[in-house]
C-alpha cells in the first residue's frame, strides 16, 4: 500500500479528509453563477474539469464529456480512458507534476471551488437499479427473526447472490429528505388489510457498484470486476410492514420503492485497488461462473448514524464490507447469466452489509431484532424503527497508511407522511 | 361502438386490417434510404408523420417531435397534445378529411411506405418496466401446481396486484430470436445445483401498458388511467427451472432477464376507448385506493401460436385481455403508493392472461400443467416447453362492428443455447 500522494492543493494532504489526492472522487456540482457539470473533489475543493477540458487541460476524446451533468460518457469511452483521465488528473494536481494548472493563478482561481461553495447533484443517470442480499450475517440475522436459525438461510443462498430488480426512479442523492411512505399493511393481528403510513420505516446500509462497460451476454467474473467504474454509499430505504405483506411470492416492490439515497462521489475501484481483498472462506463450492479469481471485496469501514429532530448525532452501528459473501463482481456476473444486457451507468445494491456482533448490523430491523429489543441512542432515547425528524448518515472509508479514502456523507432526513396520500 | 371509420388508404377499408382508421397505432420505421424516425400504420402503409411533421402538415409543438426513433417525446407533451395528433391523423387519413395529404399526388406518394418496404424499429424507449401477477386463472393455475387448489391464491394476492421491477434492457421488438438462456438450476432430484441452459423455457401471454405522462407522488386510479398511453402485446419469455431455484425470497430475476418481446405498435387506449370493459367482480372488497371507479379493462381478444422449424403453425391458446381481475390503471395506481416516481416510456406488464378452460391458458407451464400433460400440435406432435426452432407468435384485436383494432404480431424464434455461457 502507498502511502499519502501529495497535492499542491493543501487541504489534500490531511490524514483526515476524505479527498486525497489517492482518492480523486467524481462528482456533479453547480454554483451560483454555473449550471452542473461534472467535478474532481480535491480536499476542500472542486476541481472544475469541464472547464479544464474547455481550456484543453483535459481532452479525452473527440468531443467534450466533462461539461455534462453526469458521468456517464466518461464511462463510455473505457477503462483505457478511465486510467488515462485519472493519470492526467494525479499529474495535474500532484506536488511537482504538470505545472500547467498549479501554475496558472488565473486558472486555479477559476477551476478549483470550494466544496462549501457548491450544490451537489446526482453524479450519473441511473440506467437500471438492481439490489442483492449478500451479506451473511444480514441474510441470517433477517432469516432466523422469520423462520428460527436452522432455516435461515434460503437453499440457494450459498450458490448464487440473491437480488431482485429494484426501482432506478428511486435513487436519489444524499440529503434529499424522505418522506415517510404510505402502504398498503397488514399485521399479524389485524383481520384484513389497511392503506396508511408505514409504521416500521427503515435502513440498510449498503455499498453500490457502477456497471461502466455495457455487455450483451453473460461475462466472466474477471470480465465483471473490469466492467465496475466506482463505488458510493447507497442506503436502501425499507418499509418493513409493507415489505411484509407484499412480498410473498415476488419479492419486494412498493417497500423499496420510496427512495435509495446514494453519496455524492464516485470513488472509482481504481482509488479502491489497494484496498481489495478476499471474500471470507466458501461454506459451499461455488459452480465455475462464480467461483472466486482474485481479490474482488474492499476494506472499507462503514457506519450508520441517527440524529433525532434537535438532538446530538449517535454512531448505532460500525461495520465493513468485507464482511459480505458476495463481491460486486459476483453480483454482476450473476446478472448477466441469462444473456441480460447490462448498460452504463447500471447500479448494483450489494445487499445490507452487517457484521457478526449486534453494533455491526446495517438495519435498524437488526439492531432492534424485529422491534423486539429497542436500542438507546446517546441521549438516551430509544428507538426501534425510524421516526419522523430523525436523520440517518452513512459514512465509510478505506484506510490507508496515513490517508483514507472516503466517500463522503450518504445522509437523509425523515418527513411525516403526507395527511392524505394523495397530496 | 362506432363502425368502421373510412380512409382514403383503401387498404385501410377492411374489416381484416388490423390498421383501420380506427386504430392509427404509433411505431417506429426505417427504409433503404432513410433512417429510423415515426410512422403511424394505416391498412397496409405506413405513414411518414416526420415527413409531414417537417412539410407543415403535422405541428404539435415548438420543436419536432417526430423526426426520432421513438415516440417518447410525443408522450411527453401530454394528454391535450395526444388528442390533438389523433384528430389531426383522422383529418388527414380520413374520406372526405382536409386535402392537404390526400390531394397532393407528390407528397402521398413520398409519405406513404408500404410496411413490406420498411423495417419496423422499438417504437418507445422503455425508461423501467414493471411485470404483474395480475390473472387470476393463472395465479391459480400456478399456485395450484406449487401448493395445492386451498393454497393457490397468496393472502396478498386479493388485496394489491402483486408486481416486481422486471429489467428494462431485457426489451426487444417483436421479430427478435431469443436465445435459450443458461442458468443455475436445481432440479428436486438433483442433490446440488448445476451451470446448464434452460430445459423449461417458457412464454407468457401479456399486454404490456405505457406509462404517458410522468408522476412523482401516489397518484388516483383515475388519474393512472389518464396517464397510460397506449397498449402492445407483451410476451415474457421464463425459464421455468432458473425461476424455480432463484425465486425464493425475492422474487424472479435471471429467470425473466433474457428477453421480453413487445409487438411493433403502440396502439392507443384511445384507439381502444370503445373496448373498454369492467374488471370481473371482486371477490373481496379492495380499499379505496385500488377501488373500481370505471371500466378500465378492454375486451381484446388474444391468442398464441407455435411453429416449430419447418412445421405449420397451430394456435395452443385463446384468451381474452378482459379476463385480468386488475386493470393496468390499478396496476399503476398500486405502483405509485409508496412514492414510487413514475416516467415517460415505463412499460407495465399485465402478467399471464389465462381464462378459465384449458384451451385459454396464457403460458406452457400451464398448457402442459408443469410438463405433466404434453399438449399437442396440429401436426401431431407433441409439446411441454418450447424447443430449439420454435417460433412463438402472440396475436391481439379488439373486434368492433366490421372492423379490428390489431396489434400486429409478437413473434420470436427459439435460438439453441451457445454451447458455452461465455460465447
Amino acid at each position: 500500500m502507498t502511502g499519502l500522494q501529495r497535492s499542491w492543493v493543501e487541504s489534500a494532504n490531511s490524514a483526515e479528509t476524505d479527498f486525497p489526492l489517492n482518492n480523486l472522487p467524481y462528482g456533479v456540482f453547480s454554483t451560483s453563477n454555473e449550471d452542473e457539470r461534472c467535478g474532481v473533489a480535491i480536499g476542500d475543493q472542486i476541481l472544475d474539469v469541464a472547464l479544464l477540458e474547455s481550456e484543453g487541460l483535459i481532452k479525452l476524446g473527440p468531443k467534450p464529456v466533462l461539461d455534462l451533468p453526469f458521468w456517464n460518457d466518461v464511462m463510455e469511452l473505457g477503462p483505457d480512458k478511465w486510467a488515462e483521465l485519472r493519470a492526467r488528473l494525479t499529474e495535474l494536481l500532484g506536488k511537482g507534476g504538470d505545472p500547467a494548472l498549479s501554475g496558472n493563478t488565473e486558472l486555479r482561481a477559476a477551476a478549483l471551488v470550494l466544496q462549501a461553495d457548491a450544490k451537489l447533484h446526482m453524479p450519473f443517470v441511473v440506467s437500471e437499479y438492481t439490489d442483492f442480499y449478500a451479506g451473511r450475517h444480514h441474510a441470517f440475522n433477517v432469516g432466523t427473526m422469520f423462520r428460527g436459525p436452522e432455516n435461515a438461510l434460503p437453499p440457494n443462498w450459498l450458490h448464487i447472490p440473491i437480488g431482485y430488480n429494484g426501482r432506478a426512479s428511486s435513487v436519489v442523492l444524499s440529503g434529499t429528505d424522505i418522506r415517510r411512505p404510505w402502504g398498503q399493511l397488514k399485521g399479524p393481528d389485524d383481520p384484513r388489510p389497511r392503506f396508511e403510513p408505514s409504521e416500521r420505516f427503515d435502513i440498510e446500509l449498503e455499498m453500490g457498484a457502477i456497471v461502466g462497460t455495457a455487455s450483451e451476454g453473460p461475462i466472466t467474473l474477471d470480465e465483471a470486476d473490469q466492467n465496475i467504474f466506482g463505488y458510493v454509499l447507497l442506503n436502501d430505504w425499507s418499509a418493513r410492514d409493507i415489505q411484509a405483506w407484499e412480498y410473498q411470492p415476488l419479492g419486494p416492490f412498493q417497500s423499496k420503492a420510496t427512495a435509495t439515497s446514494i453519496s455524492p462521489w464516485i470513488v472509482t475501484a481504481a482509488a479502491l485497488d489497494p484496498f481489495r481483498c478476499k471474500t471470507p472462506p466458501r461454506e459451499v463450492e461455488l459452480l465455475a461462473h462464480l467461483k472466486d479469481t482474485g481479490p474482488m471485496l474492499f476494506d472499507i469501514d462503514l457506519s450508520i448514524s441517527l440524529q433525532p429532530e434537535g438532538g446530538t448525532d449517535s454512531i448505532i452501528a460500525e461495520t465493513n464490507y468485507n464482511e459480505m459473501y458476495y463481491s460486486a463482481a459476483q453480483q454482476l456476473a450473476h446478472h448477466t447469466t441469462s444473456g441480460c444486457a447490462m448498460n452504463v451507468g447500471d447500479l448494483l445494491g450489494s445487499g445490507t452489509i452487517s457484521g457478526p456482533e449486534k453494533h455491526n448490523r446495517g438495519s435498524l430491523l437488526e439492531l432492534s431484532w424485529g422491534g423486539k429489543e429497542p436500542f438507546t441512542l446517546d441521549d438516551g432515547t430509544e428507538r426501534s424503527f425510524i421516526e419522523d425528524g430523525d436523520t440517518l448518515t452513512l459514512r465509510g472509508a478505506a484506510h490507508g497508511d496515513g490517508y483514507r479514502i472516503g466517500f463522503g456523507a450518504c445522509e437523509g432526513t425523515v418527513l411525516p407522511a403526507l395527511k392524505s396520500p394523495f397530496g
